[in-house]
């Protein structure tokens, strides 16, 4: 048996997934583009796919342009919001906790001008509102915040965006980066009161290769592609059709987000129960966590020993971001753990397949870790 | 039965692509980042695919660089060429039929304070060499020439960029789209002269959504992608795993090109003798194009119902680039073709699983189109 719980770095194709990218590939290859039958049969197939990731996010098709993946649309979003607003100031304002794919993107406006605010957060993750009302002014012209943080779990204030933006009469378009949030939380970009939002297909058991941006009706960004006139524009090149039809199939096998939280979250429990009944574990994520990601740390045994040894039984967590590969925790170390948890640290990350079998697998793992990788010491 | 000739816009996936594609959804869908054996069984397929498309261009392994396709390659390989020699000089040499994906860039690069020559093309789209080595001077940072032309098959001089630039003492990066050559004639980076080159999966009966960019070993670009590490922080971004293995079992499939030319040569040959038995039919394409595209145009009946009529019988051409969707053409126009053979351009484009059967259909399909769009006249 293979336990999996690296969820969050990405998931396993669910069967409709992979069916409708197999029948994609075989019956509807043609280029949307194309002027005859053939292009109008992917077309059509594209149309419908926008409408069914439409429909998940409450919002209208034309509202979704489709991309490659989560990285492309973090950067699309925020470097093309900023460039299409620099006339109405320069300040972005942000957490220090975003993903790479945002942090890195600000770091470029920085060096190109732009006043970039990155919020501090506390011990679990989490910003301070004050902080954030204090932090947007009437020069603001961007604010982007993760929903979900792909380390820790914590779920970010991202409604207030909207509110400090009207309370410092800010011009600010509102990106929100829901990647780990997607499929596993009710979510609707209007409710939440953001402009621009990034999705990803192989976090909701989709095709790697496929993403897409929510850019509300009316907002307008640059886009950083040119070529043809696929997605009005916003992203030329021909679209990735097996992959957005995978997409869209897993969008549409996904189960009421409100319902499946309920059962993943009585999962947790049950894990963290567990868990705490091991000697020298701490739990790093807040209680309050989207229970999908459980951050932990086994003090004294450090991450990469441990991951190989549930490796070797089939057990696959992570040791953090799979985009930071080895390196040091970013997020952890803005939480200002103390270093013997900033050694240790393991993301435990579910999907709605995730077993109460596979958990009693992983307890035993750690618990059995411990024993062998001290005596080797 | 259904007769394809739009290959130049997109492919059939091959049997060996699709069921890449599906293993790879089902027994390989982890992250390559990952550090535990689920990652690492997809990092040794990332790794073995890039190996196999190396192998097709006669490279390192570590010279190849996946993307999402063609549009985001062209992108990055000029803009990302142009933006790391900026300090060595502002020129940059190109044609004026390249696909919107250079020619926009090229234009994005203008509005920076680039200067950005495009060099005029003769009857059948070729440009004169001796202009080439007039246009490039020492000042010169990036040639960026397209090896075959995507709407008439014509053949340039990529090999004398690299003539051009030793001339005039430059020290301009050499990049060349091979989009529409790669799979179809013999091609070689090294041999061609070039520092980079771009490649599409789904012209070649791979997947869409994957492409890779040639980046010969010591030349740098600057990223247009930001965040984590993956390709080797040329493209950051989870790899999309299935379209690579699809691109990679594609690459594999490939006939020998050499002996592939003769066959479809031949094809050609049948296909033009019988066009040029039809009054009004003329061939746009020079006689040394590459012989899977040819461009013809029909006098007297314009593109769009032709198309239509065509597409009815199910026989797929096209009126040029899918790219540019309807629009006149532009690469026709700069050929300098009078209205008449404007308004009614065919591009008929080969793979290799064009059949004669297919081809006589064709050949009837536009026999009867003549009369019958003419009788409603």
């Amino acid at each position: 048996m293979e336990a999996y719980f690296d969820n969050s770095a990405t998931t396993a194709p669910c069967s409709e997934a992979v069916s409708a990218v197999s029948q994609a590939l075989v019956n509807c290859w043609g280029n949307p583009s194309s002027l005859h039958a053939s292009g109008n049969r992917a077309k059509d197939l594209l149309d419908s796919s926008r409408t069914d990731i439409a429909k998940k996010l409450g919002c209208l098709p034309e509202e979704i342009y489709f991309t490659s993946g989560g990285t492309e649309t973090n950067n699309l979003a925020v470097i093309g919001a900023a460039h299409k607003m620099r006339r109405m100031g320069k300040r972005i304002v942000s957490t220090s906790v975003e993903h790479p794919s945002v942090d890195e993107a600000l770091n470029v406006l920085e060096a190109e001008g732009f006043e970039v605010i990155k919020l501090k957060v506390d011990g679990y993750g989490r910003i301070n509102e004050k902080d954030l009302y204090a932090a947007v002014n009437s020069n603001t012209i961007l604010i982007t915040m993760m929903l979900v943080n792909n380390e820790v779990g914590t779920i970010m204030p991202v409604e207030a965006a909207k509110r400090a933006a009207l309370m410092a009469r800010s011009p600010a378009l509102i990106h929100c980066d829901a990647v780990q949030a997607f499929g596993k939380m009710p979510i609707k970009p209007s409710a939440l009161g953001v402009d621009l939002m990034t999705i990803s297909s192989h976090k909701i058991h989709g095709p790697k290769g496929v993403g897409a941006i929510y850019i509300r009706k009316g907002v307008k960004i640059n886009s950083r592609a040119f070529g043809g006139s696929q997605e009005n524009k916003v992203r030329p090149g021909t679209e990735p059709m097996p992959a957005i039809a995978g997409f869209a199939a897993a969008a549409r096998a996904l189960p009421d987000p409100k319902k499946e939280l309920e059962h993943i979250a009585a999962l947790r429990d049950y894990m963290v129960t567990k868990l705490l009944e091991i000697d020298d574990v701490v739990i790093n994520s807040p209680h309050d966590a989207l229970p999908y990601v459980t951050n932990i740390s086994v003090l004294g045994i450090k991450s990469e020993p441990m991951l190989n040894f549930l490796s070797e039984r089939g057990i696959f967590v992570s040791a953090g971001s799979a985009c930071s590969k080895g390196k040091k925790s970013h997020v952890l170390s803005q939480m200002g753990l103390d270093h013997k948890r900033l050694d240790s640290p393991l993301r435990i990350s579910f999907s709605r397949f995730t077993t109460v079998q596979e958990i009693d697998a992983l307890i035993l793992g750690i618990t059995d870790a411990k024993k062998v990788i001290r005596a080797a010491k």
